[in-house]
């Protein structure tokens, strides 16, 4: 706080609905960056009000919708997908002309058609998503430098003033992020690729072994260097979260996780088979695309 | 090498068969912890020896067994598992009464089924498994501090004698890693969950996103860092060696990937069923694994 701001306010009043990992990331990067007035947190949980205003990552904490938004000129959106329509139902009356709402939900269409139709005429809607995050969750998680040149993707409505998107962008910007926008549809195509599957896996991985009979189970604790490691970390993310993923992004990852199964069964076939040419084919077929990453240097 | 010798020299002589990233970080904590006399590569590629030559990994470099382990206290196989036959075989005659031959494969009922067969009397065989490595490969990979705190597995025979095995615990110790020794059978169940499965998910994950169109795939590897860049990583290591892991410990790697694909299929159902509370219960279950690594401190 003893930064000088860097440039003009954008918003004089922020609300957080939910304040997290993500939120409370968003909230010290604004204050980092001078962004916001004022910035105040609306939360279920008294303990996490408590946490947010004790490491001074928002100015004022509410367990009141109404109170969070009122007067507020953007309005963040950031806990579980499914609660994302019930909150719009709930803060729609309190919200103020002109205001912007957005949100960081990892699936676009079903949040946009949860939310846009509370959203009044008056005030603005645009959608995003934050492509970071760590297992961590709660606002003790968050830290401001978690957007820093990670992607940041926004899916504006047809009826969005492209003022307004290009608001939201310059925030993302001015919080390290890269900004890029997409169709709702694809977004959530390219993120069941990318990180729904990649979840499912670990998730089920790691389920997998908590099943297994107590000595095994803690020789796999013993041995997680060997790979399970990742994966663990990978699966210790929010589960109330994830879980709301899966089931608002349910075609996309469906349809995703049908081409991995026989994928699957295409592999486990050539092992059963002893095709040790098809598996070294696959494997490195599969190194070129790293190969790719570390070029984007997205590595 | 300007650092003084810790300890008396514990092999006067060390061979490697195969020069990779493990043998090569062997061979550089063997040199800086002064274990050994002088060590030989042998390598088939001559730009293997070449690296390994002018990156001092090594004093000599040979592609001939025989000369090799010719008058060798120490011979390490680090090649992929299916050579490992074969290259007993080829070195057998020219072995030295005495020395120890050790080998550092992932898995080790089908080494010592290949292996075990061609050691002469006289000349002992302590079957080995650092749980250790990166996704590079080649010598110019290795370093000397890869086995720093990571264990490395002991399968002995019935027939070795403890002191040789108690030798090579001892040689891994030095070289930082802790030992532990098991049956080979069951490093090999522990293997496949731990290691074996990860990896062919992470093989197959990034496999079936290569199969996507041209345009989809580049927005992958540009929208990476949302999970699917961890499984990256891991299926960009070497595809010979895993070829032959999935090949040799088929039957235990089958049986979990058997499990796993069950508890997928339950997942799948889960998501498609809309079972919110199946999803959170499990994912809250792997959350608490995580929590076990973490308190054995292997996260």
């Amino acid at each position: 706080m003893a930064k000088a701001r860097k440039s003009p306010v954008m918003f004089e009043r922020v609300a957080f609905i939910g304040i997290g990992l993500i939120g409370a990331s968003m909230a010290l990067a604004m204050k980092r960056e001078g962004l916001a007035g004022s910035i105040i947190a609306c939360a279920r949980k008294a303990t996490t009000r408590k946490t947010a205003l004790k490491l001074k990552i928002v100015d004022e904490a509410t367990a009141d919708y109404a109170k969070a938004v009122k007067g507020a000129d953007l309005v963040v959106i950031a806990t579980p997908i499914s609660t994302n329509g019930p909150i719009a139902k709930a803060i729609k009356p309190h919200l103020k002309q002109g205001a912007i709402v957005t949100d960081v939900g990892s699936v676009k269409q079903e949040v946009i058609a949860a939310v846009a139709p509370h959203i009044p005429k008056g005030v603005y809607f645009v959608p995003g998503h934050p492509l970071a995050g760590t297992e961590h969750s709660g606002p003790e998680a968050g830290f401001a430098e978690l957007f820093e040149g990670r992607w940041a993707v926004l899916t504006p409505l047809p009826r969005t003033p492209a003022k307004v998107a290009n608001k939201i962008a310059t925030m993302w910007k001015r919080m390290g992020a890269k900004v890029d926008t997409m169709k709702p549809s694809h977004h959530d195509r390219v993120l069941a690729i990318t990180s729904h599957l990649p979840h499912l896996c670990a998730y089920t991985v790691v389920g997998t072994a908590t099943d297994l009979a107590g000595d095994l189970k803690q020789e796999v604790i013993k041995y997680s260097a060997s790979g399970f490691r990742d994966f663990t970390r990978v699966a210790a993310s929010d589960p109330v979260m994830w879980r709301d993923i899966f089931l608002s992004n349910r075609e996309a990852v469906l349809d995703i996780l049908q081409r991995f199964t026989e994928d699957l069964a295409g592999v486990q076939k050539a092992i059963r088979r002893g095709d040790g040419a098809a598996l070294e084919e696959l494997f490195t077929r599969t190194r070129a695309i790293r190969r790719g990453i570390i070029d984007a240097k997205q590595a």
